[in-house]
């Protein structure tokens, strides 16, 4: 891959505790010369200013972390719904697009079909949309399959890993520790690795 | 932009009368010069073959038709929860990362962080991470900040436009007009503009 710089996504970011576990990811990256970079390394200043300027202001940090790194891991954990977070799924198809080797993870092993199930069975007006015609993604797969797919396309993958319950999964990192693991046999696998 | 053609991202892929919404879509570029390009374009072959080999061929085909395009416009209304299929999230990232001017819409006004407020009062579980420290964007967006400063970023923006209600949000017109609008206009104005 192009450096050994890993961006580092997820909804982590919303996490009393963020700091803590982008540390333990760093290190786990050390731990196979990689360098994690988090999007919490760009400090933004909130103090006094507009919410839309500190918005874009985390937006452009974001962004100048994410064009340094030459991979990404991703946790696609379901967050806050059915599915992943929608600023990593972003910075997933941004990553791919900009040639980083993309692998991702998972705590929770059921497929995107069965969660939209269970969504169906609390929320009627899913459920009618459903009953009305809309299809629901019924490939095994444990996320919208652009993500999977573009991972692949990358160099990467979606690793299906041990299934973690509560608040915990969030901050479980055998997923992580598992994807960082394929990416350093990527990198030094690849005959196009300038390490 | 770097030529007149759009991609057409959004939910409406799993609509039963998806070929018609695009077909509609496909018109209204037409009316302002510009080329639609569907998802549903590139057919992919799904008879006697296994799950994995027609997600992996849909995956390809959306792919070689976002690669076609330097212009996307993106329905981000909320799709079976809080926030964008995560299908489209990835693809403004994409396209965002590849060069491409995109445009967003939603049919729903509510801010993210209101949206995520419904959620807890019926979901105890995200509830209860929320009551645990996890913080909720509180910018007055309509999505998660990477998706709007994405877009802006590209050119484009997140327009706001008229909400819609049930199961039409997902057909209204009228915010993929505005976008549409608005980009013809930025491809005119634009000095590299190549039309």
């Amino acid at each position: 891959m192009r450096n050994d710089r890993v961006y580092l996504a997820g909804p982590e970011v919303f996490l009393p505790d963020a700091d803590e576990i982008f540390r333990r990811k760093k290190e786990i990256c050390s731990s196979f010369s990689l360098v994690g970079v988090s999007p919490l390394d760009d400090e933004v200043t909130r103090a006094g200013l507009p919410a839309a300027r500190v918005a874009r202001a985390i937006y452009r940090a974001n962004r100048r972390s994410m064009r340094t790194c030459g991979a990404c891991v991703a946790n696609v954990t379901p967050f806050r719904g059915v599915g992943v977070d929608a600023g990593t799924a972003f910075e997933v198809g941004f990553m791919v697009a900009a040639g980083a080797v993309v692998f991702g993870y998972s705590h929770d092993r059921e497929p995107y079909r069965e969660r939209v199930e269970a969504l169906c069975a609390d929320n009627p007006a899913v459920a009618a949309h459903v009953e009305g015609g809309w299809s629901v993604e019924d490939f095994g797969l444990a996320e919208n399959l652009m993500l999977p797919f573009g991972m692949e396309e990358s160099g990467g993958a979606l690793l299906s890993v041990q299934p973690e319950e509560g608040a915990d999964r969030f901050r479980a990192l055998a997923g992580f520790r598992a994807c960082v693991e394929r990416l350093a046999a990527t990198a030094t696998s690849s005959p196009a690795a300038d390490a």
